[in-house]
């Protein structure tokens, strides 16, 4: 647990809401159904310290305690709910969690499916009369989408290092506020942000219960996986300048026009990306410059998001979209220039505790996902490990998402043996 | 002229100002060379009614009463600066002028070079001792650009009728002020906004001049031209419809990527109008949603604008793009929907004015124009005619726009010609 100032016990809410007796995970999804709807985009959203984020921050906390979990906010954030804290000398707390905050328009399971199934698989243990031998606790982590401030698992990123705090308190939202003073809105106090070794070794083990955010399961016809690898993934930021003019006077002969340059950009990204099974490349976002209906742009910016399991397989794709970006570009008259953004090289979960989970689970699948994840960042510091639950739809970060209520109650039941079996039984 | 409340002899202002002796148009263009300059964009930024334009109208009437011309300002605020003003019964007046406002980042000649131009032209007809046969006047238009409002040529669509009052009044700048709030501030009786058949009926023939927007006269190595049309210009809004999903989780071979769809009709956008001489097409806006870097987007707009001489070629191209744009999306698994936001026929200038303009300027090459001007607007009502002059960059809707001194004199001599032919020497 962290001494840190913002550190506290959150007391425990009061209401009328059904207890944990006879629960069951789509219950509880039901509970929160109608948390952060977007009306206009479909699905939910629910930034980060949002109204909508709050109040689902507010029933985790009132679901914990239901419980008799001990819940606490640390420093940065996070909220964690202890079955048995664990002493100063204890290094080996067995964790799991997933996050609250949405993507805009986003589907009801990213996020909440693995705090719903953490919850139940409480419930489940309790059924079958554990008193776990380890210390157990349910984590929920701030900004996993980096919807609000740009960056994706900003919690898990402060709470390991991995980000300065300097400039996670200096991140915008897009209203102009910055990560700092809304955290200090949010009750915690932005000098604090930041490393929390102390948190960060209490824990042995980190598990985390996600939707699967492609067709892996589908295909193969089964509920429940076990993750092996989270894809390499970068992000380049292309910016292509020609020659802004009158898209009415200026004859077709006479143009340096950046949005011809960046359509040709688009499609080698795709063309480069079919070149090597598994790569992904995307570019969903395009932003001409002036953007007027009647005036060719003078400059286009594009972002491209490329993803393989091989670290050399991704940095073979980008060169290869640059190549044909420059040769577009110069086709067209434009200069282009190519710069990284950011670049995550593919995360392998730990191969022991993969291998537990193996024995635990011996009739899941083994698949990688293309998705970031909180587990995947926490890697860096301690034995993380997933559970994917099979999506019907295949389809993620849209209101199409869903998980049947079968398979959310697979999900619960296997993560439960999970924690069974890295707890273990108090004798 | 306008009997209506708002129409008014315009005070003459006393100042400093060097008078007309000696004037040229390069020394007029030096006197308004600082106001409304855009340091953020580059160039200038005059929207109408705002304080840089309305100095660029109280600069038109110091000059223009300095040359003794009698300056009002009529209910539409279109300022009219009389050379003998007509009597109830002349319908034969010879008129003509341009704007002041200008597009944000526009350049300097775009509008007041034809203001500047007029004046000088006055003072040539006065230096060679012409007293006209028939009423002369000067004209200025407001929100020619639509820059602030949103509809081009607002000012001669209100005069002529083209534009219903009541939607004129409603219409809102970007800061949310109605056109009838602004024109009331600037001293207009926004109730009488609106046709004025009367001040239409006053004139025999309008001759706008105005800065070349394309490179017409640089292949040519003429200074000016006479103006045969304005192209045929339609709008169409395309939307493409796919599945948003995540970029990292979702292979390749699963996606319907509007985007991709999208960039294939950029691309044939191009083609189509490479297939008629002299036609354009134009992608200049563009729209992904969500619009996330790390999301394959859900559905696209983009605005495609085209122009051809000829009305029946524009419709061709726009047949062709839009067949393109279905293949390209039903190979995505995209759907496709294309929607028209205007279309304005190709406006021919009155033959009989081009041929005398062609009579009074035999050595002037005659040449259409993608762009749209208010003498396109009063066509519809009365005989009106163009005279443009050389942009040596052939760059418009830009700081890059420019004219030479000596091509700003040999328009201004040009138009001074065609003023006396179409006007007549009094004898």
């Amino acid at each position: 647990m962290s001494a840190g100032p913002s550190t506290g016990t959150v007391p425990t809410t009061a209401g009328g809401r059904a207890g944990p007796a006879g629960a069951s995970v789509a219950g509880l999804m039901a509970e929160i159904a109608d948390v952060g709807r977007d009306d206009a985009r479909g699905g939910y959203s629910r930034p980060v310290y949002s109204v909508a984020e709050h109040e689902l921050r507010e029933w985790f906390i009132d679901q914990a305690s239901r419980r008799g979990l001990d819940v606490e906010s640390d420093r940065n954030g996070i909220l964690w709910a202890w079955w048995d804290a664990p002493g100063a000398d204890r290094r080996d707390a067995v964790v799991t969690g997933s996050h609250l905050d949405s993507v805009p328009g986003g589907g009801a399971f990213d996020g909440p499916l693995g705090v719903a199934s953490a919850l139940i698989a409480i419930d489940r243990l309790r059924e079958r009369g554990l008193t776990p031998s380890k210390p157990l606790a349910l984590a929920v982590f701030p900004e996993e989408e980096g919807s609000r401030f740009g960056v994706a698992c900003l919690g898990s990123r402060l709470l390991t290092g991995l980000i300065d705090p300097d400039r996670a308190r200096t991140l915008r939202d897009p209203e102009g506020n910055t990560f700092a003073d809304v955290t200090a809105k949010a009750g915690l106090d932005p000098r604090f942000l930041g490393p929390d070794p102390e948190a960060v070794g209490r824990i042995g083990s980190f598990v985390e219960l996600h939707v699967e955010q492609g067709r892996g399961l589908i295909d193969l016809g089964q509920p429940v996986a076990v993750g092996s690898t989270i894809l390499g993934h970068g992000r380049w930021r292309i910016t292509i300048t020609g020659q802004g003019n009158h898209a009415g006077t200026t004859l077709m002969e006479d143009r340096r026009d950046p949005l011809v340059a960046a359509a040709a950009i688009v499609q080698a990204a795709r063309e480069a990306a079919l070149r090597h099974s598994g790569a992904r490349a995307t570019v969903g976002r395009i932003v001409p410059v002036p953007g007027g209906t009647n005036v060719i742009a003078s400059s286009v910016s594009l972002w491209l998001d490329v993803r393989h399991a091989d670290d050399a397989v991704t940095a073979a794709v980008v060169e290869r979209i640059h190549a044909d970006a420059r040769r577009a570009a110069a086709v067209e008259g434009c200069s282009l220039e190519l710069r990284e953004e950011s670049l995550s090289p593919t995360v392998h979960f730990d191969p022991a505790l993969r291998h537990r989970l193996g024995e635990l689970l011996p009739d899941a699948p083994v698949l990688p996902t293309g998705a970031g994840h909180d587990a995947g960042v926490l890697a860096a510091a301690l034995p993380t490990a997933m559970l994917f639950v099979r999506n019907p739809t295949g389809v993620s970060h849209s209101p199409e998402e869903h998980v049947e209520d079968d398979d959310a109650e697979a999900g619960a039941l296997a993560l439960a043996g999970v924690l069974e079996g890295l707890a273990g039984r108090r004798v």
